[in-house]
């Protein structure tokens, strides 16, 4: 059977198809509004004569199965999104298995089943880019809880030399994406962060955020495994700063041989760019109501 | 089939026999060696014919079913107790199945079947005393990972007028159980937190503490019910500022439903103060390799 996967941005929606667990056919278009981009998608999929559709959305999303709006986009700023009913319409125009989830949760499946996380769980992947967001695979399944995690929501101490200590988000002050997404390190430091030179004290301010995020992960889901991608992670000595500062702000406290090696602890995406897209198809998989052949 | 439960602390042993998830008899040893404290414990036990026993101890404890100290109680301070193969022991003195967990993830799982938190998943149990740690349920199970969590070393934000803002833990600066247990309130204040006036603002200091918890535990474990328990909690007008100030933390970022009623959300513990104890006798019924009659 092919297996339909569809990774829904804000910007753009990446569709394909998927044969074996490798991404044959693909296409790409602009988010324009539902009305246009979503029959554009529905065309592509039904040429393609997929058996089932893995849906990955941006957020945020209702995932809750006994809502009267799951599989809904809600209260996104991206006003044409908001409650749209993504997965209902595919269902309808399709007329095939539909599973969905977020983008976060799907790039987390792809990379334990067939990335940097195979056989670690738990796992906690997290996207570093214009948000902050996290997915995690706790006893082979992907955490939904009361709503979906939100990992970009945590809340950190702040550097004691960052000049913009309260970050940029306007529902928390010193949260981790409101002082270590793209944009925070754009609007603290003046610059896109892809831009900073290799040696700006930004990136060890970077690190220290990150490594913030590590150390709640160890404590709160007593992870194997935590993932890093998405765009500010494309510095990659930003990988070994992190896993330094882990081990400082663990202070030596965690002594199981299973996380005590930082290096395999804190790993980049294998499946990056398409950890989102791979993930999307996988979903179907994790969707007890669907039954494949 | 009559269950054992046993709840191992560092000053005292609590022994009990259940009967249909009620305490029936019951018996509490000081904690003195192993080598005087485990044979009085396992002549109880053995006297009342108990099918299966459940241990529930205190930690650092090696959960690791793989490891060759799986069962043992490790680096704790507590020296005689060193390494010591408690599981290992009770099997061979009673020669029934045995199951062994952390105190606090046997309280998790009493709260989450018989308790405050009946049908919540996921949930989480913390107990806020001498240490503070926390235990959760996801799935219907007992989460574990690479170790167990470590609630009490999630790291923090210091509050702004927090005269012992480093906290008092040997491991971290700024972790919870470092500003928020109850010597850590002690220090600060100089007297037992029992003893602080109830309109102390160490109280306002605590409950913003351990609202970031709780904003944890939204964040990471997208929980469903929080628990908490344990001697700082007997100040029962601590739940209600927590709550409080768990809402103004969140900013009104999370809309669900599901987390939307702070009072339902964080509750204090229904079977305090035998959680533990009969959360032991439960984790019977959560080791796959026992099958009970």
């Amino acid at each position: 059977m092919r297996y339909g996967a569809l990774e829904g941005g804000g910007t753009k929606m990446a569709a394909a198809v998927l044969e074996g667990n490798r991404i044959g056919e693909r296409v790409q278009f602009p988010t324009r509004t539902p009305g246009e981009t979503l029959p554009e998608l529905a065309a592509w999929f039904r040429e393609r004569k997929i058996g089932a559709l893995g849906i990955a959305s941006f957020g945020p999303v209702d995932l809750d199965t006994a809502s009267p709006t799951y599989g809904y986009i809600t209260s996104t700023p991206n006003i044409p999104w908001q409650m749209c009913d993504i997965l209902g319409y595919f269902r309808r125009e399709l007329g095939v298995p539909c599973a969905f989830d977020t983008d976060v949760n799907a790039a987390a499946l792809s990379e334990w089943r067939l990335g940097a996380a195979r056989g670690a769980d738990p796992m906690l992947y997290v996207t570093v880019g214009t948000g902050i967001g996290g997915g995690a695979v706790i006893n082979g399944r992907l955490l939904h809880g009361a709503m979906h995690p939100e990992w970009g929501h945590i809340l950190i101490a702040p550097h004691p030399e960052d000049p913009m200590p309260e970050g940029n988000c306007p529902f928390h002050r010193g949260c981790l994406e409101g002082l270590a997404s793209g944009p925070a390190m754009q609007k603290r430091w003046g610059m896109p962060a892809g831009e900073l030179p290799d040696d700006h004290p930004g990136w060890e301010m970077e690190a220290y955020y990150l490594a913030q995020l590590c150390v709640a992960a160890l404590m709160t889901l007593s992870v194997r495994k935590i993932v890093l991608g998405g765009g500010v992670m494309g510095h990659r000595a930003l990988y070994e700063k992190v896993r330094v500062q882990t081990e400082k702000l663990l202070g030596g406290y965690l002594t199981s041989p299973n996380v005590r090696d930082m290096e395999k602890l804190i790993v980049p995406p294998a499946l990056w760019p398409d950890s989102g897209l791979v993930g999307a198809a996988l979903l179907t998989e994790q969707d007890e109501r669907i039954t494949l052949g």
